[in-house]
């Protein structure tokens, strides 16, 4: 099995389908995030899993309150997503009321520079926060593998580690994979090549090499 | 002019466009969030606008990386929205994307049980990346008027305080106006009520008494 995460950022309904197409074969999910989402409407979940037979993440950073972070993950539940990825920063609570309706991926690391004022410095307690919940898994940056790395050490072992960030970001499959991810998630690599099949293939073959 | 805010919570685009229009003399502004946006799609956004005159605020509570916050923040400003609510712990790059596309308005503390964990222990710090951007206003919570206080005490003196959590989460109008905010958000009191009109009539005079 791929251990590929396809990050699905272009936003043409159509131009998202035929890639998800092209590429189905080398992944083992797809992830789409709110550009996609509200160009689209939430129809394109169940025409994504149709098209591919995948499954499919929901990257949306979900950071709100109980209450409403519960609204918003059952309607995209229902509408198919397999996976919704959640912020850990607004507190167990907030990320409890996703878990309860669905297979939840929290964020504990970012890696863009402004994660280094609020983010970072708590990272050790959103990992804290994941081995109370227990999630299906956390989200790391892959530019950095010395964070996937400790991150993966203060892990449960039944988590997984998810990163994006590798390719165009610079995050390379080997390090990452060496790290400790359990998936890598590629986007402007694969969506934005010339050829997207044979992009996601070369990616698949080097993922499997190191795995 | 008026300083309430509906939370228009609702997720059928007649049903909200109906509360909408009746309400709409006692309001400031209505703020809409994302499972009215996915159920109603963005086209919401300019029926509300044209069935009231109303300034729309889109509560997003953006926290992604400073690229896709600008995708998100530039599709919804597009499709009319006159404000974005958006996070400041994911920090300043990520809300600088969204403020060099529209006003803004940034979390810097929030009252639910989990917020305790990672957003109330940085509030000074959120405030602070407030003041070095001054967007257009920042969310603090109805329900602790002395924290409103304290946040308006450390504030900017042109960036607004907008306060959600009056009326069915035990904010009151007076003590949160007397504390400092500059613009309230109700939402239950006024969309689930028999009478939403009268209800939006009867806060709006209540504001009035204490402004």
């Amino acid at each position: 099995m791929s251990s590929l995460i396809l990050a699905l950022d272009v936003y043409e309904r159509e131009r998202a389908l035929e890639i998800a197409r092209e590429t189905a074969d080398y992944l083992w999910a797809i992830k789409v995030n709110w550009p996609l989402l509200i160009g689209s409407g939430l129809g394109i979940i169940p025409e994504l899993k149709e098209e591919t037979g995948l499954p499919v993440i929901a990257d949306l950073k979900l950071a709100d309150i109980p209450n409403t972070n519960r609204l918003i993950a059952s309607k995209v539940f229902e509408a198919g997503s397999d996976y919704i990825i959640a912020h850990g920063f607004v507190g167990s609570d907030s990320v409890r009321a996703v878990m309860e309706l669905g297979k939840t991926i929290i964020v504990v690391e970012m890696s863009h520079p402004g994660a280094r004022e609020f983010i970072q410095p708590v990272t050790d307690g959103l990992i804290e926060l994941a081995n109370q919940l227990e999630p299906f898994g956390v989200i790391a940056p892959a530019t950095r593998p010395e964070r996937v790395s400790y991150i993966r050490s203060k892990l449960k072992p039944g988590i997984k580690v998810i990163t994006p960030g590798v390719g165009a970001q610079g995050g390379k499959v080997g390090e990452v994979l060496k790290a400790g991810a359990d998936y890598i998630i590629v986007g402007r690599s694969i969506y934005a090549s010339d050829n997207p099949r044979e992009s996601a293939r070369r990616i698949y073959e080097e993922v499997k090499a190191w795995s």
